[in-house]
């Protein structure tokens, strides 16, 4: 992409009552729009973003056997209903709304129930499971406050996934392949070494603990006990001697820090299989419970989580893996022999299947690499008159201070690897 | 994917109330689900098919310079209270909601709004234009009736872009340019020689026609009248002798058909732009309105549409392009060498990227090619004891009758070509 075609650009103001620093720095930087407290509309570089993460956490759900879908938003009364989950007084954040004949529907902030409703017509049988069920959707929730940015949204994007199992050993053996999946997502999201699987209450219908996926910083709203040695931590909901004792950790080995919630993973047992009775019948000839877990993934907090985690004083500072493009590469000069070089250089790295940003303004070199840092672009790589010259690039990475003379070869080496 | 993993099955029966054809063969081959009228979630096989409808959109945006954005479902009033569009006097099909504190939302109905606000911050110069932005994106539309299945939605997905330009030749240039990818778009859905540019309605702010792209059909609710020759057609709504002439055309040329509008493009004149204060500077300093086009493409309509319009009596008949998977692989019986022969094909097919639906149950032969053909697969083939035996396959078209016997290379020519 060229960056005079781009119609985004590097804000110098942004609005005012944004608090957050992950949305002000993507503000900043053109990633997304804000329509309102915690509803972000993404523009061209945040989409590819948004997109990069979303395809790390399919290709990791499909790995391990997820089956896509993609439910909807409008969501009938009835079926919410049946799990006691309609009633504002039991579930306080719906958005709800009206057909044209008065009758009242939901805007979906959660899809146990749609999900199940819509395997009602296929699974019958224990030849039917196991089974994993996914979507990547829009999640809507009506939150008092939402002043988190992109980590606490009215209007958000999740990965649920949703098990089923015939009995409790299968449950648990298919609840860990996902939090094994998990390790993997953080990991290719850079994350891996920051996240940790974090015990947690597991909700009222389970005397089971739930998991979630804290990564440590210093704006976590969550507090975490976290045990370095085995990398798992404790949520401080549940941090007492009881369950210090259940799952075998001693409170000296534990160190107090601040998680930002990622991910999480839980038993529902059968509440809302039960409830909207899609059960299975066994080998035996017996009707039997359909045993559920549920696995999220905060897919647009995410972008907010990654912009802010490794951001420093001159922007963003995305991963490889999530970068809207993987190099900036910044023409210097008008110059025939620059414009040249630099064209060529834009078109060999694209044919070689890196996605370059390319800086074809005619505008100061101060003002590129400003960019270039603030939208941060893992690579960056200069043409001058100089480079040309001396026929080498200048490259440099993000995250370091010092750039390099390279030549053709040697550059395609780095941004291949 | 295995069928005896894919979690969807073809139904017997399906709800009493879908009269709509495209949505009974969707709901019976277990490609959608229907939460109410007018709403359906996409099963794994529907996912895929809307996925690959949606990727050949997006490469044909792509392709004439289309920078992808994803606006917001929720929708402040405010903005919409500037175009004149929000109160329910003006536009009848709103779904509204509310926030916690009282405030009222609107769920998007449309997008110029937003995508207008969202380029203020980025585009006030005329360096900044010629621009296409466009989204994939969820509409919400609260229809009184809504029974033609896929075809007219409550909740469905559409492509739609806008072009902004900086005089009345270069949006007419835009304009164009945007015509022929949809051409190219309906060519590639399988629909090219049925699909006709429509002259239709402008709308009430500019005295130029729109441009419906109506696919001939029966069910079609558009009546239009076809110049096979010129390749376009008219709409009824303004088929009058002042319009004939206008175009050029002669009643006794045209022949009257009914036809899906499956995508429009119509000009904006500058309502939106002006009404939301997105101006430009041209280049002698002077402020002026920018003229915008509006280009819509039906994603989900057109999975219906395409289902409906490709069907028989066996089922649906999906177009290579957009079929959910290539091949339907059908192992006939349990013999060792069956499917040993079974499994190798489906890896070696699946290594030389076809997409396969691999039928590994242990089921009547009739059960497998009923389900073939009801879900659309283009193409069959069948591994038995007797194609083991003489070292071929049984390979046919889903369109054809008659089979052949081939070798794995001829295969694969086929299958890759």
């Amino acid at each position: 992409m060229r960056v005079s075609k781009l119609f985004t650009k590097t804000r110098k103001t942004i609005p005012a009552d944004e608090t957050a620093r992950n949305a002000q720095l993507l503000l900043q930087a053109g990633y997304v729009h804000k329509m309102m407290a915690g509803v972000y509309a993404y523009l061209p570089l945040g989409k590819r973003v948004l997109d990069n993460i979303a395809q790390i956490v399919r290709e990791e759900m499909d790995a391990i056997g997820g089956q896509e879908v993609q439910m909807t938003a409008l969501q009938p009364k009835e079926l919410w209903e049946k799990t006691d989950r309609w009633d504002d007084a039991k579930v306080d954040n719906w958005f709800k709304t009206r057909l044209a004949n008065g009758t009242e529907l939901g805007v979906g902030l959660s899809h146990e129930e749609p999900i199940v409703d819509s395997l009602k017509p296929f699974v019958d049988s224990y030849k039917d499971m196991p089974l994993y069920v996914y979507q990547i959707q829009t999640k809507f929730r009506n939150e008092l406050r939402a002043k988190s940015g992109l980590l606490r949204g009215r209007e958000f994007i999740m990965k649920d996934m949703y098990s089923f199992a015939r009995t409790q050993e299968e449950h648990a053996e298919l609840y860990e392949r996902v939090a094994a999946a998990y390790g993997r997502v953080f990991k290719r999201l850079g994350l891996g070494e920051d996240t940790y699987r974090t015990y947690a209450d597991g909700g009222y219908f389970t005397d089971k603990f739930s998991d979630e996926f804290q990564t440590i910083s210093p704006i976590g709203e969550d507090t975490i006990y976290v045990h370095e040695g085995k990398r798992i931590a404790i949520n401080k909901e549940i941090y007492n001697d009881e369950n210090l004792a259940r799952l075998g950790l001693k409170k000296e080995e534990l160190v107090e820090k601040r998680g930002v919630e990622v991910g999480n993973i839980f038993p529902l047992e059968s509440k809302y299989s039960d409830a909207l009775d899609l059960y299975f019948t066994d080998d035996t000839g017996k009707k039997r419970s359909i045993i559920m877990g549920c696995y999220g993934i905060g897919v647009s907090r995410l972008v907010g989580m990654i912009a802010e985690h490794f951001s420093d004083d001159r922007g963003l500072v995305w991963p490889d893996s999530v970068a809207p493009y993987r190099v900036y590469l910044a023409q210097l000069g008008t110059d025939e022999k620059v414009v040249t070089a630099a064209k060529k250089l834009y078109d060999t790295l694209q044919d070689a299947g890196v996605t370059v940003l390319y800086d074809d303004r005619n505008a100061r070199p101060g003002e590129k690499f400003a960019d270039a840092d603030l939208l941060g672009i893992p690579h960056r790589v200069v043409v001058s008159a100089k480079t040309v010259d001396q026929s080498v690039f200048e490259y440099k990475k993000r995250t370091e201070t010092d750039s390099l003379a390279v030549d053709i070869e040697k550059l395609k080496s780095i941004l291949t690897a």
